[in-house]
C-alpha cells in the first residue's frame, strides 16, 4: 500500500478512505437484474485556497434498469454527480483517484464505457483502485486501462483534463 | 400554474423551486459537443417522520463525451445521484416531480432513454415539468410520456415505484 | 388483423411476414444475462422504380454484454443494419413498420431508448407491432408510444423522416 | 503491411479488403450532429466446411441520434449485424479482424464502449486496424486496447470467444 500510494500521489489515509467509501457506496446499488453490486468513490482535488481538507469524496453505485442498456454504472454516477457539483474544472480542481469495489472474488475493472466516461475529465495518470470483496486490490492508471484513447482532441474540443 | 399544481399535488412554491433549480442546474452542464445545455431538478418526497421540510431537490445536468453514446443526460444524472443517496425507496420515500430546463425556444422533452430511466423509480402519475428559455412550460405525467412502458414487471422484478 | 392492416397501410401478407420474421429473429438473440429473447423485423419501403417487390425485411435481435449498459436491443440492431444498407432515405425509401416478438406472456413494448432511436428515422404514424409468445399482439404508432418526442428539430437538424 | 499481416494472421489481400470496405462503409454514416463519419468492416471467419472463401465482411457506420447517448457507433452496428447473422459462434466461426476508418488526420481508435462490445465476442488477440483519411494506420489487438477487461467471466457467463 505504501508503494502504491507513493507511486500515485495518495496518502495512506486517502487510500483507506477510498476503499472504505467505495465499499460503503456498494450498499447503495440498485441491481435487482444482475445482483452484482458495485460501489465507487471519487476523490476530487481541493480547489485553490480551499486548504488540504478541501478534497471531496463523491460516491456512486450501479443503477440498473429493466431495459439493460439504460443501466448506469457506479463510476459514471459518481463522476456525473461530481461534474454537476463543479468539481471537474476551474480553480485548480479535478480528480485525483477513483476506487471501485465489488462482491466478486478478484478485483473487477471498470467497463469500457466507464473508462471512456472517466477519460473525458481525468488525466491519463490518474489511478483507478479496484477492490474485491476481500479488499484484495489492483491499481492501474486510466492510461493503462484505456490506451490510445479516443477523446476530446479527436473531436476538436479542448481536453478538460489538460492544463 | 395554480391548476397545474392542483392537478399534480404540488404547491406553488414547489413549482417555482423546481423551475428555479432546473434553470440553475443548466449552468452546470458540460456540453462542448452540442452546446445544448439541459438542467434538471428532481423533487424527492420527505421520508416518514422527517416533517414537511424533509423534501429534497436533487440537481442534474447533461454530461457529454467525445464518444457521443457515452454521454449522459441531466435527468439521469439527477436520478442517479438521488438513488445513491437512498431517496428512491423505503420509509415512504420516492419522487414527486422532475423539472427540465433548456435554452430552446419551446419546451424540450426528456429523450426516450431518460423516460425509461425515470420509469424504473417513479409512478406513472408523476409530473414532468418542461421549461424553455422563456419559462414557457408544458407538464405531462410519466405515463403520458411513456405509454405502455416496458418496466420491471416485464422482467419479473418488483416495481420499486409501486407500494 | 384486417382492421389493423387497413388502419396502418399493411397487407395481410405483410402482417404475417412481419410476425414470422420477428419470431424467427428471436432465435438469433445473444442474451445469456437476461435470458429474455427479443426479435425484431423492420419493413423497409421499396425505393422508386424498384416495384412492389422491392420492400425489404431487416432482422434484429438483442445482443447483450457483460456490462449491461453496453447491451443493444433488437430494434436498434435491425434499424442500424438498415441504415448502413441505405434503406432509410433517398429515392422514396423509408420504413413502413417494425415488429417485435418476445417469449413473454403479453406483448412487450420497445424500451424508451429504442423508441428514441426509431424516432430519428421513422414517421410518427409508423406502426409498431408487438407480439407475445402466443402471437397475441398490440399495435401502436410511434407517435403513440413516444408522445411529444425529442427529435432532430430540437437540435436544428432536418428530420430524415419528413419529406 | 507485410509484417502486420504476418503478426496478425491476415493475408495482404485481406488487409486491403478490410481497408477498402471500412472506407466504403464510412459513406453510409448518418452523422448530422457530429459530422464525424466512421466506417467499420468486420471479417468473420469461415465456418467449418465452408472453404477459404467462406469468410465474410460485415459493414457498419455510425448512426447518430438527436439524443446523443442514443447514438450507436460503426463498430457496434457491424458486430450487431454479424451476431444476428450467427457469425459469432458455432461451427468454428468467430471474428478475425475489425477495421475502422475516419476522415481524421491520424488514426482514431474505437471508443471504450465499442471496445467493451467487441470484447464480448472476440479473442483478445484479434487485431483492430485503424485508418485515417490518408490510409495511415495503426494496428493493435483488442487485449492491448482493453487491458484487464471486464467480461463474461466476471458475470459467471461462458465467454463466447473462448473455445
Ligand atoms: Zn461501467
Ligand atoms: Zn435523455
Ligand atoms: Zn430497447
Ligand atoms: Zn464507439
Amino acid at each position: 500500500i505504501d508503494a502504491v500510494c507513493t507511486a500515485h500521489g495518495l496518502s495512506v489515509a486517502e487510500f483507506h478512505a477510498l476503499r472504505a467509501r467505495a465499499t460503503e457506496a456498494k450498499t447503495r446499488a440498485y441491481c435487482p437484474y444482475s445482483n452484482f453490486r458495485v460501489g465507487a468513490a471519487l476523490l476530487a482535488r481541493a480547489g485553490e485556497g480551499e486548504g488540504e481538507s478541501g478534497g471531496r469524496y463523491v460516491l456512486g453505485a450501479n443503477v440498473e434498469n429493466a431495459s439493460y442498456p439504460v443501466t448506469t454504472c457506479a463510476e459514471r454516477v459518481a463522476l456525473g454527480t461530481a461534474v454537476v457539483e463543479g468539481l471537474h474544472s476551474g480553480n485548480g480542481r479535478g480528480f485525483r483517484a477513483i476506487a471501485v469495489s465489488t462482491d466478486a472474488e478478484g478485483p473487477a475493472s471498470p467497463c469500457g464505457m466507464c473508462r471512456q466516461f472517466i477519460r473525458e475529465f481525468c488525466e491519463l495518470s490518474m489511478p483507478i483502485l479496484m477492490f474485491d470483496k476481500n479488499d484484495t486490490f489492483i491499481v492501474m492508471t486510466l492510461g493503462e486501462l484505456l490506451p490510445l484513447s479516443f477523446g476530446p482532441d479527436n473531436m476538436g474540443v479542448k481536453d478538460p483534463a489538460k492544463p
